[in-house]
């Protein structure tokens, strides 16, 4: 990636193209509002593997018949603090802000919300939820399981996804917002390790015989070939370095994701997750724990302290998590949002079969 | 360690010794029996750490009266779904098992109980509580905060607890119950690399200048005398392999923990949190998202599943978490205890002081 070109597009024009897209598609001016806005967040926030290059992907899944546009989301169990949603080939992100939505409701009811989702799309990234959460002064959490991509501790073949937890809690003057894999990486760094052809660094993945593999190359094919092999849990190689604790940590994701939705788990997720994926949404109000304003002082505090402590010899600055998001996202209304040309000719090919051009570029 | 002789102690006179040794410092039968069973665990499950071994480092705690014998845990803050509880100088087993019969409690009303807990002490391994839950039939979440050890990812000094995360769901044939810290390793794990003169493998721990260091004795001098360094969070030492991952991980504990049961952060609890651990304590009744026979089913089904898939070239077996424990608890109940001489001694001395025996050993 970092050899290949990229262009700046003016945050608004790529939101009013990404509008139109989405509204030829079928959806309806709401819904076609809030799929951008998870798209172009996760591309403000320096997330470009969940951005706009993934439109393709999208496009490619309505033709499919993948994603549903007329899908219609039923909530097939519920309690004051809980239901579960099947959404059969329904768009990611709509299903998800719904489902989020709910869990705040019980949430600001009861003090606690969870909401779990089967049979969806990919929703983008999970911290976007978490967001909505926290904008309501509330704690938000959000997992999503995956196709199978991660080999268990001492395994060779891929049974659990990157399944990532994303957590939200407020915090002045930044959110303390955190959204992470429970692998090591993601398939998107391998890819780009593959592209400028650099070794893999020891502790990322493993070949089709479940040893350690710097060839990004021959992983991805395997990954793709279900030949075996695939991506190290959190904690890369071994136990020594505690591999059997992301490993775990992903089989939670599982349980509150596809078991509790009665989902389809990892290992039998096919077609990138078409169709297939299961979501958890979790809001918090930490009000059930005390005075807020107290609470959320102590918490702004505690990240303040960590930010301000002493900094490692060849390091330069202590983050705490959503820091780096919220600069890239300051940064990046300003000087527009950076698309690699692959995406850009992809952009161009939506829109040029759909009708919808970027004003000012093509 | 692995140079030190172990005697195998037999479990119920091990128990009988503990429970005496309780009642002498002055508990009453039934809190004795709760702190030992705490203990017992820990040893029966194969983690020696948090086993008797660690009997000394309570004594002394009551003797300089870091351990009161008479607190009295208050609560101080309710709702339907959740508590706070202020236990100053409490011993942590006692007011931890009550903590999480309250969370419990709660979720058989509500569908969700958390229960936080402040100004306590050690409580032993995090996983006991769990285990009440799954006992339960329900999901049980378990968190502490510890003195600060770990270093914030690019930093050099240690500002947050080793931060354990644990989680019981009920399973068949084996519960699944994770149990890890959200460091790479523990101190004790350091411990036994100093005692045997064994360098640190790369991604553990760093010097005083924030430098990746194998030097075991070093690091664990620095922690003590607080002279900089620490251990680094699961994903080692760079975000090239997740260290930010590890560092979010447990600062969400300190957030559930300290935060929420407006207790003291990790960086300013001393004396090794003697008097001032805050704890978290989830119950989810698993029936909130469904029929919890067809649940309990299917994630039996998933664990079967990853231990069945193919084994890494060089490996003998994949686990799924708890596995090992429930193996190594029915074991040593039929060969016993293996205590190391210096625990023995350690015994013995309490003993000693206190007028107690350990039938047939001293």
């Amino acid at each position: 990636m970092s050899e290949m070109k990229y262009v700046n597009l003016n945050v608004l024009a790529l939101r009013d193209f990404c509008r139109e897209v989405f509204g030829k598609i079928g959806f309806n001016s709401e819904e076609s509002n809030v799929i951008t806005d998870v798209l172009l967040t996760a591309d403000l926030y320096g997330i470009e593997s969940h951005g706009v290059q993934r439109l393709i992907r999208y496009y490619n899944a309505f033709k499919e018949g993948s994603i549903n546009v007329n899908a219609k989301p039923v909530t097939v169990f519920e309690t004051g603090v809980s239901a579960v949603i099947d959404a059969p080939f329904s768009m990611g992100q709509i299903t998800a802000k719904r489902a989020m939505k709910l869990a705040i409701e019980k949430a600001e009811k009861t003090g606690v919300g969870i909401v779990t989702v089967r049979r969806s799309n990919h929703f983008g990234i999970a911290g976007y939820y978490t967001k909505m959460a926290a904008e309501c002064d509330l704690l938000g959490i959000c997992m999503t399981n995956t196709e199978a991509i991660a080999i268990p501790t001492n395994g060779k073949k891929a049974m659990l996804g990157t399944n990532p937890i994303a957590l939200c809690m407020p915090a002045d003057p930044v959110d303390f917002w955190f959204d992470v894999a429970t692998t090591v990486v993601t398939r998107g760094k391998l890819e780009v390790y593959g592209k400028n052809g650099k070794a893999l660094p020891t502790g990322w993945a493993t070949d089709e015989n479940g040893r350690d593999c710097d060839d990004a190359k021959r992983v991805i094919n395997n990954i793709i070939n279900k030949s075996g092999g695939g991506i190290y849990p959190l904690g890369g190689e071994s136990e020594l370095t505690g591999s059997h604790k992301g490993y775990g940590l992903g089989l939670i994701v599982e349980l509150f994701t596809s078991v509790f939705s009665g989902g389809t788990t990892a290992p039998h997720v096919v077609k990138s997750g078409n169709g297939d994926t299961s979501f958890c949404f979790a809001a918090i109000d930490y009000g059930i724990f005390g005075n807020k304003t107290k609470i959320r002082q102590n918490f702004s505090e505690l990240l303040t302290e960590l930010r301000n402590s002493p900094i490692a010899e060849g390091c330069e600055r202590i983050y705490t998590h959503g820091e780096k998001e919220a600069e890239s996202c300051k940064e990046k209304m300003e000087t527009g949002i950076p698309v690699g040309e692959k995406t850009l000719g992809e952009l161009k090919r939506i829109g040029d079969e759909l009708g919808v051009k970027i004003d000012g570029l093509f």
